[in-house]
C-alpha cells in the first residue's frame, strides 16, 4: 500500500509518500512561488515531484491540501481552490483522490469544489491530526517559510476553532509571520540598537531569511526563498539588505550593528508568535493547562521553540521526535497517513518502522 | 532665463521648469519604478521629460536632486548616486548643471560624486528652502507616494538635523509611509473592525492607494502606482485587495466592513505621521512653539493635514498657497528656483506672476 500526501502552498509544494510494505517515508519540497504568475505550471510541477517520489510505483491513494488559493494570482478563494484541484486531477493518477477539510476529514474533489471554503487553507488540520495521535493535550506550533499555524489538541482531538484563515487571524491560530519570506518591514515599525530607536523603511528590502542567516539560525542552503533584491545569499549580501531597511548601506553600518538589529527583529518575531500561542491557549484555561508545545516547520527550532518558551511552556518537543522527518512537511505527511487510514492500511506502529528519506 | 529642477525618485521622476520671461512654471511627473530593474532606461526617461517641458527652448541651468539611490537596484548609495548623475549628464544639455546637497546648496556633479552622501536623498532640503522664503517658522510635511518628509524651518532657514535618511529615520524627519505605494501590512499589524481585532497578512496584498481610493481620498486617476496584484483600479478591485489582507475575499466581507477596515488603516497612518511631526517639533520647544504646518505632496490634503491637526497644529496651510502648483513636485520646483537664484535671476516677485501648467 502506497499513499501520497500533497500540500500545495503559495510558495512551496510539499509531498510525502508512505510505502507501507517497504516501510519508507519519502518527503520532498519544491520552491514554487505561484504568485509569480506561474500558476499554469502547477500541474507540471506536481507531476514531476510525484514521478520522482514514486519512481514508477503505483499509488493506492492520494490526499491533497492547500494554501495556494490565498495567493493574489486568484481573484477569489473559489477560483483558487478550483484551479489547484484541477491541476492535481490532471497531474495525478490514483484510484482514490481526496481533499482535506478543516474538520480533518477527507472528501472527494467534487465535494471539495462545492464546499471550497472547507478545504481552503486546511493544511494545519493534518498537522494537528498527526500530533493528536501522540499527545492527547498539546499545542502544535508550525512555523513555515511564510506563516505560523498554532493548533490546539485536546482530548486527543484537534480543537482549533477557526475554520477560515480570516477567523484564525482573529483568534490567534494563524499568525502571518514566517522563518524565510516575511519582509522585515512587516515585523517591526522600528528597531532599537544600543538604546536608540530607528524607524524602518516600508519597502521589501530584507526578509526574515536575512535576519536568520545573519544570526546563524539558518544556513545558506536553508535560505530557500528568493532574496528581496535578486542578489545572492552570502552573509555580506544579507547584511547589505538589512542595512537598507534603515536606509543605510555597508559603508555606514558595521556587521556588529546590523547583527544587533537582526537580534532585535528576531526578538519581535518571537513575541508576535508567542502572543498567538498565548491567545490560543488562554481559551482552554478552564479545561486545565496545556502541558506540551510541539514544534514543526523550517522555523521550528529557533522561532516556534523560543516563542513557546516565551509563552510559558516548560515542555517543548519537536514533531520529529514522534514521526521522524515529518517536521518540515507536516501537513503532507499527515494527509498521507490519513489516506492510509482511509484505505485500511493505517497502523501507528508502522511509524516506528519507517525509514525516512527526503 | 529658463531653469530646470529634477527630482529623481525611486518611483517617480519629477521635473519643474521656470521660464522667467514668459512667466511660467511647468511641472511634470512620470511614474518610473526604478526598482523594476529598469535603471538603464533612466537617461532616456529624463531626456523625454525635459524635451517635452522645454519644447526646444534652451535651458540656462538645471539642478538635480534624488532619492532613487535608496533603491535596491543599487548595492550601495555610492553606486546609486553615481549612476543617477551619469544618466542626468548624458540626458541633459545645460551650461550649468548642479546637484542639491542636504545643506540646501548646489554643487557640481564632480563634487557630488565625491561627497555622494551629501547629495543622497537631499530633495527635502529644496522643499524646506522653498517654504522658508514665505514663513520664517514652520514645519513642512510632504507626504509623497512612498515617504513623508518632515522639515522644520526656523528663523527663515531649514533647521533639519538629520543629514542622511538613516539619521532622519531616527529623529522623525523621515517617516517611511506614503499615500500610494505603502503596503498595508507595513502600516498595521492588525485591524480593528466593530470592536474585533484581526491580525493581517504580511504579504504585499494591498497598498495605501487602495485604502485611500476606497475612502475617496484619491480618485482613480490619482492612483498612479501599479496595483499590488496587477489588476485594475476599480473600487471593487481595491476592495478585493483589502479583503485579501485579512485572508478573505469579496464573498466573505462586505463593502461596509472593508470601508471600516480602510478607515482604521487610514487612522493608523495619520498617527504614524503625527508621531514624526511631534518628535521633530519637540526638539524646538525651548525656542518657542512652531505656529504653522505647511502641507505638500500627493497625500498633503488627507494625510499631512490630518496628521498636523492630530499633532496639535491649529494653522495648516498648503504649499500651493505660496507657490501655486508646487505642492506635488515641491523638491523639483525648489531646485529650479535655487538654480534661478544662482544664475542671478531669482526674484521672489516672479512667483506671483507665474502661470502654472502641468
Amino acid at each position: 500500500m502506497i499513499a501520497l500526501g500533497l500540500d500545495i502552498g503559495g510558495a512551496n509544494v510539499k509531498a510525502a509518500m508512505i510505502d507501507v510494505k517497504v516501510g519508507e517515508l519519502l518527503t520532498s519540497t519544491r520552491y514554487f512561488p505561484i504568485w509569480k504568475r506561474r500558476k499554469d505550471e502547477l500541474a507540471k510541477v506536481i507531476r514531476e515531484m510525484v514521478d520522482h517520489l514514486t519512481s514508477g510505483k503505483r499509488l493506492s491513494g492520494a490526499g491533497i491540501t492547500m494554501t495556494a488559493e490565498v495567493s493574489d494570482v486568484y481573484f477569489s478563494k473559489r477560483e483558487g481552490v478550483h484551479h489547484v484541484l484541477d491541476c492535481v486531477k490532471s497531474a495525478l493518477e490514483a484510484p482514490h483522490l481526496s481533499v482535506l477539510t478543516t474538520d480533518a476529514k477527507l472528501v472527494s474533489i467534487a465535494d471539495a469544489k462545492v464546499n471550497y471554503l472547507k478545504v481552503a487553507s486546511a493544511n494545519w488540520a493534518a498537522t494537528g491530526w498527526l500530533a493528536s495521535h501522540f499527545l492527547k493535550k498539546c499545542v502544535v506550533i508550525d512555523v513555515g517559510s511564510t506563516t505560523t499555524s498554532i493548533i490546539p489538541v485536546l482530548n486527543g482531538k484537534v480543537a482549533a476553532e477557526g475554520e477560515t484563515d480570516f477567523e484564525k487571524l482573529k483568534n490567534g491560530e494563524l499568525v502571518y509571520t514566517g522563518a524565510l519570506r516575511t519582509p522585515v518591514s512587516t515585523i517591526v515599525n522600528s528597531v532599537n540598537v544600543d538604546g536608540r530607536t530607528f524607524r524602518v523603511s516600508s519597502e521589501r528590502f530584507a526578509l526574515s531569511a536575512d535576519v536568520h542567516l545573519v544570526l546563524g539560525n539558518i544556513t545558506r542552503r536553508e535560505y530557500t526563498t528568493e532574496t528581496a533584491d535578486d542578489r545572492g545569499k552570502s552573509m555580506r549580501e544579507s547584511l547589505a539588505r538589512l542595512a537598507r531597511v534603515v536606509c543605510a548601506d555597508l559603508s555606514m553600518l558595521s556587521k556588529d550593528w546590523l547583527t544587533k538589529m537582526a537580534k532585535y527583529v528576531y526578538g519581535k518575531q518571537i513575541e508576535i508568535i508567542a502572543n498567538g500561542i498565548k491567545q490560543v491557549c488562554y481559551r482552554f484555561e478552564g479545561r486545565g493547562t496545556i502541558p506540551t508545545a510541539v514544534t514543526a516547520g523550517v522555523g521550528g527550532n529557533f522561532l516556534a521553540k523560543e516563542a513557546a518558551k516565551l509563552a510559558g511552556f516548560k515542555r517543548v518537543r519537536s514533531l520529529d521526535e514522534f514521526v521522524q522527518g515529518s517536521s518540515l512537511t507536516a501537513p503532507a505527511v499527515g494527509v498521507a497517513f490519513m489516506v492510509l487510514k482511509t484505505l485500511g492500511g493505517a497502523n501507528w506502529k508502522v511509524i516506528d518502522r519507517l525509514k525516512v528519506k527526503s
